[in-house]
């Protein structure tokens, strides 16, 4: 029980499955640890046998060499796993149970996290509010795309599963609770998503899928999806959402052909600081583009719900602006609208409760939604060129062959 | 067109069809008009020759000779219809339009309807706060179960539907906007019903099974009606609600068998004073009853839903305090568990745009889950009846004939 | 340091200060601690040295002899101290801090703690959600009316002052803040008290004084407090409220002539189950009788906020209803209002952090408000009778004295 | 009775004092009257001798030039009269009512309305959502800086006082209803201002201090005014607020000097799209500053309240992007802080009725923080000249000499 395997970074578009440590109930040096955490005590935490671990888009920030993340550092913050070992601090969280992780950690103790903005915990990293695993910049918590994983915090932070026979089966779905089907929600709603409202989702890519299924769980009366990627916009229109195609244009006229009227009540920027333009634009970046678009389409006096990833410096950035984080946007046009935008990362400890309910009760089908593909650890490196290639799934790490079937 | 014809109560157990005055755009004295409001000149007015007309649970009450409601006062607040002529101070409703009508009647010029609070609006009803077509105590504004009937301050009042043939296929559905969609909808969202709740109803009468239906459209995990009339379960089981026949005992045993433990987190009260007890109870009234059951089965830091009418004075409640509109609360057992309650009629407008934005858009199928039954406006004496005797059905009058098909 | 010395509460009308253990970081047996709590390892606590301890209106409860409470029961909710020793799974709290101690005791762990609902805890009190130190069937957490203390998840519960000097010179407002201060500011907030409210509060003891100065630091533009204790509205006259004197009759007619309308938006029940009549009935108990009256007063689309506690079981109480817990309330006059009512305990952490920032940059005087009287530990049994005669002072025991020279 | 004069903008930097006409029951043609608009039929206006008509700071965005203003518009879009001629559809406002104008015209019967977002209305401004008086590209409703004014859908905009006597003595407080109080106020309520918050708001112009005084009475802890203009800072200290003087440098130090802490919980936006530079920079306008600044010193989970004004198009504007509306925004920052933002028109009926009883009540001296100055309307082309030269004043004119003897 005492070895490891995780997923690496190892350099742009690189990466690879490596022997790593077995988790100690202490933080300890390794790639992208702030120094400040090195050696950090963990009785609070729990040792996890990984059940499912997902690829995500965020990741591929990184894969790409967009953000400094240095090589080796292990990846993965969407983690589902059963319980295998506890720290003398754990008091609710027992050995056995099944539980879902929230991709950002918390404390449970702070300022923040009292007010439920588990996003921007301020105990758990040094360089600033809010932390993830396997991530740049976050602390250095290890990532979980690997065996086992480590998990601080264990009794504040572990959503466990009241049936485990029930959780397996329903594992595909449950296994985006700890990240992409929280954080479509968000999205859904901070742009104000109700009964009966209007939506457009700005990028197909899961968050995206996600939001849209989440928008339909909070009864909008209409959802369309916006992307470039037709095998995506198909995914999207499998679960009833219509489609604008992004390539053909801005997304205007096509709402409107969808909804007879070329605005929505709601939008999801679904797609963040890589965004590309629209129609013949299409093949360069422009970042401001789809915050832009919305602004546009949505009706005087919506929101924006924003979980697309917007960073403070991007290296690879098209220009001075885009590699400081600033962005050209019609903010004239959005303030005679009366629009509110809401920015951040999810907390997924708002939500993932009362997701967990609607999926133990068949009230959504969240992996179907987003196409989830599970897969060996060992076809990890494989599976992130494909997503980054643009296919129409969300992979899903099965790291010790507990899903049986595949 | 100046001919018209309507639904009087006569007395107790007696309703009868009778030729009435076509609407003008003044308030005419006539069967319980409020002193007060008669000569009442209303330019603001539109007069709607009536499509659909519901039979409602509260007009029982009136029937059933609970109330102090005069002889020959028409009924009906529950409307929909097509305008056929407009007062001189209506802009932006036109003949032709196809409406709904909401049952509370308001100004749209008192601090309350500016606050969207149009239940208790200031200005219609010299009594006090709040009003309704067709209803004892409210103002004295005549009754919809009518070829025509006339709706003041139209502007405001008066929900369009954007596209007639598309509004006439889904009449059925449409129509519960007048009154119990938004009413059942109320209950479920002041009981704090959201994605993954778990909620229990008290009543499965149409507003209840209103409020069953809002609780799925608002994503709950789990849906429980309670009743003792079987047709009415059976229609609640019809539509993926779980049940409760609390003539077998109180609600929480077999609460705790459908969800495995005994309560949940959302409690609507769909039946009001006419309560009956539970158990070998349930064969006289106990006004208190639901109530205290709520409390009892609702979690801690729960709420209730009270869209159930409780009425000021009773003529024939069971005991003096009934009689004066008082109950036995066990306030103690709900103060333990951080309760909270919301009373009072539904302020239609705040809902039922989203509403009606989710039937046209095929989100729910609130005909189907109520069940409603067209009938013409001579069958209106006989399906009183019926309603009474606890069919699970909703009738919808008929008066001009105007669904095809029967 | 291992000696120890607390108020006692003995038999009814008598309390005595005994010598008492020192805190360990078990909970062991005493008298009314909870069987399955026996034992009960505390390795998150944390010791106070306690600075101030106040006598609270439901300790008196206790007193009067109106609970089940059992001799040499420890009393004490409202705690401030200073942190002596902690348990060694502590990580954010230090010897040292000067702290602010939430009368609901709660694990940080729980579901509703997560969701902020501290005062319904699951996990502290075998009996049922929600615990408080030094109170009967809570659970049997020693009370704080002691030289030294004991906080269980001190991480999650314990406040700390930024500023341990400036902190001792606000003290007698700071300690305000364990209890009544935000008791009766939740009273206030869910009473739905903001900018330009007009608001009735029944009860001018602490929690009433409380909520008043709680609502005029919420922009209410006008607060009227009822009581029939002279002393006690001389007190909130004292810091600008207008008083009502329940002793004349009901306060509909004194609140008319004080806002020219017989009618609040808001009101606050700060009294509960020991009501006494208004008029003529005032020497007897009727326990019903504040939340009709404030029913009665409150405009159409109001709110009630109940902070006033209401028991699921009296034994004192003036007939079999009150002796269960159960109020016969005018239900129908609150239905056909619209109102809408928040019962229960305060969730102490949800408000103390932004109280106490009102305290530090002197926007509230609470201590002044409520007539705060530091007293000695030995003063204790003097001034719990004294409180109980209906004196216009909130006591502030200071064990260890640490308030000379303030 | 049928002569009237105002207030006309001519030309960059010259407004005059004209004789125009007085109002009717139909808008007319004129300068900047909307095609769409002419003719239109206003049965349901009142017509205001007006008492009290204020200056505004966005009046001087079309007097600088930097708008597309026709020459002969009249200003004046913050209004406080006595009605003295109602149209036939007026039903409950009366001739002699004191009244207050809310800025945003509103028809009360669109979605909007209905949904309280009066600042985008659409039934006004055939252009887009969204009116005022007196103002470039918002219908053409003629400006209220005149003896007369007129008052469309007066039932529903006009807010009556309910003493007159009374209200003329605080009729200083009371003529900031009409947009500048509730507008600060608005944008410390959009930036999340409760009781205990610490706050920054950048400018102290009249926006700025009524959004500080706002601040205050919601019960911020602190209350931070940052602008350049030493007398404005000044003014802002008159009344309790701290200040920061950005002509020496980014507002983050100066704040952690007063704090303690370089952050605050809540940032206003009181200055909007004619922003200069801070320190060395402050001689040029740097239209993002303001923002980037607010999004730099705002605490992670913070909010921005965005009152200042952003238009779709600056023919004055520094750069390309300035003039079409465009800003190079640090969303990176902002999207690591989980940051929100909302922007546009304060929708005044929101909050002018809870604000009047808060002047009513004295518990704001609103009139008192922004310097409130009576002047004739001969003075009002001199007072324009001296607001733009930035003297710490709000502008009262008083056309009809009735404030004499206050």
């Amino acid at each position: 029980m005492s070895s490891n395997r995780g997923v690496a970074y190892i350099e742009p578009g690189v990466v690879e499955v490596q022997d790593i440590d077995y988790p100690t109930f202490e933080l300890r040096d390794g790639p992208g640890v702030n120094p400040a955490n090195i050696g950090r005590k963990l009785p609070h935490a729990a040792i996890l046998k990984v059940v499912t671990t997902n690829i995500c888009g965020s990741d591929q920030h990184m894969v790409r060499g967009r953000t400094t993340a240095p090589p080796n550092l292990i990846l993965g913050h969407e983690i589902t796993g059963e319980v295998v070992e506890t720290g003398p601090d754990v008091e609710f969280i027992n050995v056995g149970d099944l539980v879902s992780v929230p991709f950002n950690i918390s404390c449970g103790r702070c300022r923040n996290c009292k007010e439920r903005k588990t996003g921007i915990c301020l105990n758990v990293n040094p360089d600033r509010p809010g932390s993830a695993y396997g991530y740049v910049d976050m602390g250095g918590w290890v990532g979980g795309q690997a065996e086992y994983a480590l998990v601080p915090y264990a009794d504040w932070n572990l959503l466990r599963f009241p049936d485990k026979d029930q959780a397996m089966e329903k594992i595909l779905d449950l296994t985006m609770l700890s990240d992409i089907f929280p954080t479509g929600y968000h999205g859904a709603v901070t742009a104000g998503v109700g009964v009966g409202s209007t939506v457009y989702i700005a990028g197909a890519g899961p968050v995206g899928l996600a939001a849209a299924a989440s928008a339909q769980l909070l009864g909008a009366a209409a959802v369309i999806v916006g992307d470039l990627n037709q095998e995506r916009l198909e995914q999207a229109r499998s679960f009833g959402c219509e489609t604008v195609d992004v390539s053909l244009g801005d997304p205007k006229d096509q709402i409107e052909s969808i909804l007879g009227v070329p605005e929505v009540d709601c939008a999801v920027d679904a797609v963040g600081f890589e965004a590309r333009g629209h129609g013949s634009g299409s093949s360069t970046e422009a970042p401001a583009t789809v915050l832009n678009a919305l602004m546009d389409v949505t009706a005087a006096g919506g929101a924006l719900g924003i979980p697309g990833l917007y960073v403070t410096g991007d290296p690879g950035g098209i220009d001075e602006a885009a590699r400081k984080g600033s962005l050209s946007l019609d903010l004239g046009t959005g303030w005679a609208k009366s629009l509110s935008f809401t920015t951040g990362q999810c907390p997924v400890m708002k939500y993932n409760r009362e997701l967990m309910m609607a999926i133990l009760h068949d009230r959504v089908q969240i992996a179907k939604a987003v196409n989830a593909t599970p897969i060996s650890l060992d076809q990890a490196p494989e599976s992130y060129r494909e997503f980054d290639s643009g296919v129409a799934r969300k992979y899903v790490i099965d790291p010790n062959g507990m899903l049986s079937g595949h």
